[in-house]
């Protein structure tokens, strides 16, 4: 893509979250719209959620005799000025055409891509914000890892804001810390992209069959979370370029960050939440010491689990290959089984020979992580399938969170 | 297994080899040749190439007054007194039924089962030596990782040993560093074997289809290695329990060793090779600082390429599911990237600058990586196929190695 048969109309794209996460992505999102000229209006709106901050004194951007430096001011003056988010992405430029914006509802306004980028517990209230204040035909993606799972289904997060907004919405996911792709360091990332049909014909670069046959978009998966209502998606102008897996490409792919565009919405998210239990299991094994050879089986079997999990539940649109070949699948799990978050305090909470929740309160402040929800959320899931003896590491996880096994029983419990 | 039906006959196992793999496994075989007084001869063989050894005096072996340590003794008396191989294994006490025997020809005389673990390049010169000394119907298994490639094809070990002795030979590999096996840290194994009759009715306890229909071994791989002979199989005297998948299972399953038995034994042998390549990558890529994004980056592309490999040279008999699900697939790959040799060197390179063949020289007194010897050898078949362009990981890692091009060019270069 690049040059490109004449529309009359380019897109806009605002990036919605401005953490250290969201940052990353916007910086991306600019620099190719910026190279893109033709497909995308040049500025990219980013909204920041606006609060006071102060420009310590060893910033790079501290200069006594400015105005921005005279006490706490707004983040969005900072970022439009410094080109710097100094708050959540500390010590990156950001490109000069993103343009931090404190109002949700104008940040939106005339956007035809919508990139969501921020805490899942923010999604909801959010999106209610911005309801009806959107382009009817707008296309999103969400960079929000993982899935909302309780007892009666499983909901992508991409799902809950597409239906919420009544638009359609893919997935970004990957082996991604953001501070390393902010300083553009080499990476790989997943885009899941599936709508009823595709917003044009043209060849996708990846397998791309898409399972829906009408401009419907059904949310459900099996039986698991059949309760949502269907979204009737309005079509795209045709005076717009076509938002298809080429265009999510061009809008997303850098040197420094590769993508690679796919179907299997579910399958992306599904592996960015399953990764984080799998992650437990591997840190605690790795804190008792047991070695290079017993972390890797911890992985191994963890990424048979996903395959099956995604495989028994979200059988219509899934394609089993997304965890063994994607970079959401595969890679993220390595990355997170090396030194993620929920990795790390496993281990700790071995070697100190403390619960997680004590580790959590020491090493993260009493906020929760990820993989400890994540496992018991699953727990309540497979337990209402009946199907918990068919994924005995998921099982396991959630049995010694509950300090009803030992990790020194893993090995046991999971031998077949 | 274990309780079996009445069989006339038991079998009688011999390991030939006793470097530091070889007596983890051996001790491995004879915990379960004891546990199983039904199936197999309790006093298990090890072919021990010997030596003179001193045990030295902070060994828990030294005792002034032992005519064992009055100089340098015989390696295998050693091992059957001490019951400990000081040279190879220090600090592991091996089973007292595991016999060491410096008669080669002497310890595989009357064995049904030949487990063969010795380096590499012995493996040819130690089976012309019990050529037609062996039983005309023993089965055997290398535990040797890796394949022998050249320019005019690619030859699994276990098909060298197999064709030389003219018996049907499986393998076994997996991620497993041989101290944390002997030291019984929980690991898991694969081995694969599919002669083309299984020796029993019995079902397998995993996949098993044999895509053999004859009892003749057709040692070829589509156009690859086509020009070995085929060799007729002795089938196994009835009197003798089956060797099956679950009788595999049985001999080398242990609480501390999960075993997993499969058909694809080149899917198998050649994850054990291409991964020392990956391995390269991973070091190289870890050494420039890029961090564990794009670490999990060049494992996640390696390891689709072992895929393409095996599906491409290998596509009568090769299951990809190997790869991706098998502890001798993903599983090792990991452990290899994490800590194995050919990693560690390959970043020692970066970061010191130097070529890998100054660091083999100061890290490895000289002695070769098998990743860069590996490399060289996939690379001349890939020239020979035609096909470099259509593996750009492996390809980049032979430039790099030739001098030909820089890490800094990695990303760039397996952009597709």
């Amino acid at each position: 893509m690049g040059s490109i048969a004449p529309y009359e109309r380019k897109h806009k794209v605002t990036v919605v979250g401005s953490g250290n996460w969201g940052c990353a992505i916007a910086k991306i999102v600019a620099e190719n719209a910026a190279a893109y000229p033709n497909l995308f209006e040049e500025q990219v709106e980013m909204w920041v959620f606006e609060e006071k901050v102060e420009i310590p004194k060893d910033s790079r951007h501290y200069d006594p005799a400015s105005p921005l430096c005279q006490g706490p001011q707004n983040l969005t003056e900072i970022i439009n000025q410094t080109h710097e988010n100094i708050k959540y992405l500390n010590g990156v430029t950001l490109p000069s055409n993103l343009h931090a914006n404190p109002s949700l509802v104008d940040a939106v306004q005339n956007s035809t891509i919508l990139v969501f980028n921020l805490p899942h517990q923010f999604i909801v209230r959010t999106c209610e914000q911005i309801k009806g204040k959107i382009l009817p035909y707008a296309r999103g993606v969400s960079c929000i890892k993982g899935v909302d799972v309780n007892g009666d289904g499983i909901h992508l997060f991409s799902e809950t804001i597409g239906k919420t907004l009544g638009i359609y919405c893919g997935a970004l996911s990957g082996a991604n810390i953001a501070n390393e792709v902010a300083r553009e360091k080499w990476s790989e990332s997943s885009i899941a992209y599936d709508p009823p049909h595709l917003d044009s014909k043209a060849p996708s670069p990846n397998r791309s069959s898409s399972s829906s046959t009408a401009d419907v978009v059904h949310f459900e998966h099996k039986d698991v979370s059949g309760k949502f209502s269907d979204v009737k998606l309005q079509p795209l102008p045709t005076e717009y370029p076509p938002i298809d897996h080429a265009m999510w490409k061009t809008l997303f792919h850098r040197p420094y960050f590769h993508i690679s565009v796919v179907s299997d919405v579910a399958g992306v998210s599904l592996s960015g939440a399953l990764k984080n239990v799998v992650a437990l299991a591997a840190g605690w094994v790795d804190g008792m010491g047991w070695g290079d050879n017993a972390k890797a089986a911890i992985m191994r079997v963890g990424l048979l689990e996903m395959v099956k999990f995604g495989e028994r539940f979200f059988s219509a649109t899934l394609d089993p290959r997304t965890f063994t070949e994607e970079s959401a699948g595969v890679a993220d799990l390595i990355t997170s089984c090396s030194g993620g978050r929920n990795f790390r305090c496993a281990k700790l909470s071995v070697q100190r020979n403390q619960s997680i929740e004590e580790i959590e309160k020491s090493e993260l402040n009493g906020q929760s992580l990820q993989g400890t929800l994540t496992a018991h959320e699953v727990n309540a899931f497979l337990k209402n399938q009946g199907a918990e003896d068919d994924f005995p590491l998921f099982t396991a996880v959630y049995r010694i969170l509950s300090g009803n096994m030992s990790v020194a029983e893993i090995p046991s419990y999971i031998e077949r």
